[in-house]
């Protein structure tokens, strides 16, 4: 490749867009002639503002995001969602989970702290290789809303079809799915993603909140805590992640240009069959998930022993196709295969496996 | 200039050293063979852990920080640290804030909904144009900290002497003029500084907190807002900021390079005494703070009518001097000279005022 480029199969943060990037290093030294560069910029000046605005524009293009949602960005990760959720929504102190792996899992946790959570469905079982029938789940009528992990980053398994809610709000935690596929923003009350695995660098999440779920009586929250706060100062109560809004905006319109999300959900299936046609075929390679609820983006498959599974990681390693060890809560190897990964890096990396496989049985 | 750079005097985000910034832009496509942008890896790689341990090392070695203080990259800027401080470091309940002007305000006012707050003394009297003598404040005995505002970036005040704190605390706000001056970090008891000033890109907080104020019996309180947290994983419980990490670990680097923080002292005075010596001998513009509390680092002035001041910000955008504009909440105009800012600029800019004061009176 032109830069010497690695295929990176990391679980985030991942590949980005190469002419992105080279935007990027060519605004470096001087953005548009403003005679600086963006993370010198004052966020109050009017360049800046046309460039988150421009970014939620963008977004809004690409999601179909209707006027009665509000965009923002946030800094703190998913992890700090994870407490925002349940301190801003809980108006009745209680909400319904759906525990499908390691992240759900992690957000269960925080939400305990603040108020009332009932699992109402839970894939424990069969350590989160599927994801459990919620077409007609039992969810209290006083519950604040029902909260999903739409991909389980660390688990590889996606909703295929969203929970039957019966009325109530759904938030859902989109950060390794987020732009992977069209997505009809007025199915859920809340949508939040970290960026750093399909769109830009790490240090901000996006959240598509709609209008009526934001309370003004929160004011005892500490202020950063309250989406209030970011929501009418369009996310610049502070100074926020101008870098991350800028480089992610730069993503958004990126994927506008190659034909919005139905072309990227194409592009995905495409690449991920190559990949799962590939494990489905292998004597010595299998995915652990279920193919139904497979994720297109996260891709966990074993040997049938840890120490093969370790020197595989090593040859792939070795052989330039990087960060493919599985997370260390369970094992194995994973390949992450974003937006931004070509379809040729999943091809070369399938042949390398391929080789591996005939010359190691 | 070279890349036809403008002299930016905002008050933050703001100028980065322009040697920085071109490592950075040739580091874009491939960082050092990683074959990766930095803002593509994964922050559980061991060429990222090399980032973040240089970064954390260079500061160690530039401010001196003593081992049995931990330094933390957190997310969410000051304002999120106005929560954090007192929901981790209020064991009675009570702390001493002193009111210096705009950021003391603010942190007064997040540290109210968690404790109590003794405003042991205050500048308001005079719209915060001094620092009040804090020799010997009455200070509660079971009081958790004394809270200070170190630089205030409104109002251009900044402490030359910390205040007695009668053996309590010191927790010290030092966002805009963080790594200005050397700092003996033994009579903190934290520091902590949003990086947007004076090192790098918005979107993180350095803090540097004495191990034994660390709490391990804060479970209840959300994880992200744990000090606990981020310093058992090494600033990495959830993916940082990593691009902040990499181009702030630059800066730590180019100011070692330079000298280390006595040299960037006695640069900083340098820049700082240009401008007040203008401001002290024009008859247009007056400086509005008392002599012996002004930052070298934010410099507020104004003439003699708003009208005069919006012309003067005017004429100097004109010029190519940007971001000369007060802070809406005090008016009249703020000239911000951060370590990066070259002398060369302040310079230009004390000529221009000169001119014009010449043509215009």
């Amino acid at each position: 490749m032109k830069y010497d480029r690695t295929f990176n199969f990391s679980a985030g943060p991942a590949m980005m867009p190469e002419p992105v990037l080279e935007e990027i290093r060519d605004e470096m030294m001087n953005y548009r002639g403003s005679g600086m560069c963006v993370m010198e910029m004052s966020h109050r000046s009017k360049v800046y503002q046309q460039i988150i605005d421009d970014a939620e524009k963008d977004l809004r293009d690409l999601m179909g995001i209707p006027d009665n949602y509000k965009v923002l960005f946030i800094q703190g990760g998913a992890t700090l969602q994870f407490s925002m959720i349940p301190m801003n929504l809980m108006k009745n102190g209680k909400a319904v989970y759906i525990e499908t792996g390691a992240w759900s899992k992690k957000a269960i946790a925080e939400a305990k702290k603040v108020g009332e959570v009932v699992v109402a469905a839970s894939s424990k079982d069969k350590n989160y290789t599927y994801i459990p029938d919620c077409s007609d789940l039992d969810i209290p009528e006083d519950t604040d809303y029902v909260y999903i992990c739409e991909n389980e980053t660390i688990h590889g398994v996606t909703w295929s079809k969203l929970p039957n809610t019966k009325g109530h709000i759904l938030v859902s935690d989109q950060s390794s799915m987020f732009l992977s596929r069209p997505c009809n923003v007025s199915d859920y009350g809340m949508i939040y993603a970290g960026v750093q695995k399909n769109v830009g660098p790490a240090g901000m999440v996006v959240v598509i909140i709609r209008e009526d779920l934001i309370r003004d009586d929160l004011t005892d929250l500490p202020i950063y805590l309250q989406y209030k706060t970011h929501a009418d100062a369009g996310s610049m109560y502070n100074t926020p992640n101008c870098w991350a809004i800028y480089c992610c905006g730069k993503v958004f319109k990126y994927l506008k240009n190659l034909g919005g999300l139905e072309v990227m959900q194409k592009m995905n299936e495409d690449k991920a069959k190559v990949f799962y046609d590939f494990l489905d075929s292998s004597k010595m390679f299998k995915g652990t998930v279920v193919p139904s609820d497979r994720s297109l983006m996260n891709i966990p498959f074993v040997t049938d022993s840890a120490e093969k599974d370790a020197a595989v990681v090593a040859a792939t390693k070795a052989a330039g196709y990087d960060n493919l060890k599985g997370h260390k809560s369970v094992g194995g190897l994973r390949a992450s295969i974003y937006n931004a990964m070509p379809k040729e890096g999943v091809e070369a990396l399938v042949e390398f496996l391929k080789k591996y496989e005939a010359e190691n049985s």
